[in-house]
């Protein structure tokens, strides 16, 4: 079959779906391509709604991107709110109740959904998840009257929601099992600025703690149980781990993964021929760890789609294992990272040397200026750095980048030590920081 | 001799000698470590002080990194206002006048010099340079009387300058040769954002201006005669290019290089055995072209004196040749970049494409969002990265570090593309700058 004939189509209208979708049309104009979805828009950035809640951000308008006519314009044929209920492989197609689309290549980029936690009182009104931007514009307006909100689990969308409903003026309660904020990826040193700025900002923390039951009044929600007692509240966020969406590929024999994402090859190719996968219904490789690993950022299901679009179009690209710099800013301080941090090395008993420094963010005389934690976790044998963790200053997002970089090609603690960086007060300090760790981790090497 | 009981005497007490003396010190400390300044200070940041000038830092006290009374404490015999008058290479001695003082090894960091216009009335009061900090206080107190500037020299320096004074409210004016601001290292089109922000902080650019003559009254500038007509001051600021302060090394018989700069080797070591050399009086391999340069930064002075330092004392440490990450802000306006720039690659007429793109420092919707202009010089044939040029945005002196590591570890464009990054709505846009600059780079180099 000529490739200018094939017809592909894209489940999932995200990130991942948006771009597969795009990119198929750019590599062959002529081919037919459908995306469906389940929902009322495509191409909004779901990043963006805690900030919209929180009133950092004016209104929702600025979180869509893109029209749903400019991909009817560049050809792509757009379904909205159009739920596919079926893959089958056998006949190349995809069901939307009775009817049966045909297709020669299949995208999924079924995206993900949260864990609904198993707690009594879940389906109250007011337990709310921030995915949809419809909902989200929902709740934005049940919060003009809300005075009490609880966030469940301290992941980053719970860290950006408890900040930004404090912001907002909400009485603000954190929970987490864990020890500290984000206790499954970050070290609890980098997570410390995190709390006390959040505390700052009004949010009350409550680590250690486990939720038993949620209390309603006439099916509405007022209280939260913990293990530790009741907190009042007229709004629970619950800001749980994602898992893959997968129901249609399990269904339809398409394997996937431990994590439950579905197997993908370097080439976003699943189980299946002709049939790619791509976002947060896959499972990805880590570079450092070869560990499957699930749930990762707009970034890189837009990648991943443009992978998986370009190969369901007849192209020929890899995708190469992840290395996973991550930033945010959490209440009002930035942090990131690449790849696992102090605790988690330590937990899976990776040997590894802990490269840590303060340092700052601009000339120390500079107004302005902030300190910055770094530090860098590296393989004592070989000094190649596996792993950073960031807090503080300005720039964390650019360090995240260059870190991931410098692990995926393998560089050393020696390499970075003596770095050439810019110095000019308002911007850089005259040592950059990220040299100062390597350098401290050199000297903890050679004791 | 037993390395303990070394003298080591150091000439220059600016980053490069103070950073020299410190690591030998560290190394040896029951060395002799004696350090010569001709000058009142040591340990301060002479980078700042055109923002005290320009009255964004308060006050001259902030610049001050160290006490002279710190390098006493560790151990340093420092010898404040006290100029070296000549180096004897036989007797390995330096003269006080007619003291001489005997050295086992010598580290020479006399640091730079302006370069002093052949211009009738250049030696009129008024006319200013700036580099030493009690001449800076002085100027300061000047300064509260005076309305009109000219500074003469669109160098990264007279930038500063003319914002800073333009800042302090100064009608202000900027004379250079050139038809672009920096237009000896910078690409006209990365510094149009620059000329846009000092223009609105109230600056008044004359490119393509020769500066004639300065005329006075009673001993005190008045006036700059330039090509393009007469400009009223009640100051001047030479922002004139830098040239080593080499008169004692070459006095001496120590080799200079094609810039004026003392010749060394990769372990920072002089034609003569045993004498060392750091910072500005140096010339430096540059990594890209292999030609000398000279009149870097203080952090690449402060790297130069530690290597110097620790080889005189010893050890055995190499410095690498420099691709000169650099950043400031002009204007308003984050500039930088790595290497050359477009026009210097075309004027050296080595093969290059380029790779631009504008790109975000936020996402698209988040308030603070500012754009970026992400310029990339590429080899053809190898799609190795060999320069860069930034403006505008945000994290520009972490993305300037970034890309030095690349040039230096010879990275494609290829590799930078597809790059992972961090995407938050606050710090981080769904695509990296650098790597929308490189997706444009393979497109122009597929034509």
């Amino acid at each position: 079959m000529a490739q200018e004939n094939l017809r592909i189509i894209v489940i999932g209208g995200g990130a991942g779906g948006i771009s597969a979708a795009s990119t198929s049309k750019g590599l062959l104009p002529d081919a037919s391509i459908t995306l469906f979805t389940e929902f009322e828009d495509v191409a909004y950035s779901p990043c963006g709604i805690p900030f919209v809640l929180g009133k950092e951000i004016p209104n929702f308008d600025n979180l869509f991107l893109q029209t749903a006519e400019h991909y009817a314009k560049i050809g792509i044929d757009l379904r909205l709110q159009t739920k596919v209920t079926g893959i089958n492989l056998e006949d190349r197609t995809v069901s939307v109740g009775s009817e049966a689309f045909e297709w020669d290549r299949l995208v999924i980029a079924t995206g993900f959904e949260y864990d609904e936690p198993d707690i009594p009182g879940i389906d109250l009104d007011g337990i709310k998840y921030v995915k949809n931007i419809r909902r989200a514009m929902e709740f934005d307006k049940e919060l003009e009257t809300m005075k009490k909100a609880v966030v469940v689990c301290a992941t980053p969308l719970g860290i950006e929601m408890a900040g930004n409903l404090a912001h907002r003026g909400l009485e603000t309660h954190l929970i987490d099992e864990g020890g500290w904020l984000m206790s499954e990826v970050a070290d609890p040193d980098i997570m410390e600025p995190v709390k006390e700025s959040l505390e700052k900002m009004g949010a009350q923390m409550h680590f250690g703690t486990k939720v038993l039951e949620f209390k309603g009044e006439g099916g509405k929600v007022k209280s939260v149980v913990t293990s530790e007692g009741e907190i009042e509240c007229d709004v629970v966020v619950i800001a749980a781990h994602k898992k893959p969406n997968n129901h249609l590929s399990s269904e339809a024999g398409i394997e996937l993964g431990a994590t439950g994402g579905i197997l993908v090859d370097d080439h976003m190719k699943t189980s299946v021929d002709n049939v790619f996968a791509a976002g947060d219904c896959t499972e990805i490789v880590h570079g450092v760890t070869d560990i499957p690993i699930q749930g990762l950022s707009g970034s890189h299901a837009y990648s991943q789609g443009r992978i998986a679009g370009a190969n369901a179009a007849g192209d020929d690209r890899a995708y190469d294992p992840v290395f996973i710099p991550w930033g945010m800013v959490g209440g009002q301080v930035q942090i990131g990272g690449v790849s696992l941090g102090e605790t988690l090395h330590k937990a899976l008993g990776i040997p590894h040397v802990v490269a840590f420094s303060m340092g700052i963010s601009r000339a120390r005389y500079y107004p302005g200026v902030t300190s910055m934690r770094v530090k860098l976790i590296a393989d004592p044998a070989t000094h190649k750095v596996l792993g950073a963790q960031m807090a503080g200053g300005e720039g964390i997002k650019e360090r995240a980048d260059f870190l991931a970089f410098v692990i995926k090609r393998g560089v050393t603690l020696d390499e970075l030590a003596w770095m050439e960086n810019v110095y000019s007060p308002p911007i850089g300090a005259l040592m950059e920081p990220i040299a100062l760790a390597a350098q401290a981790g050199l000297r903890e090497l050679s004791k």
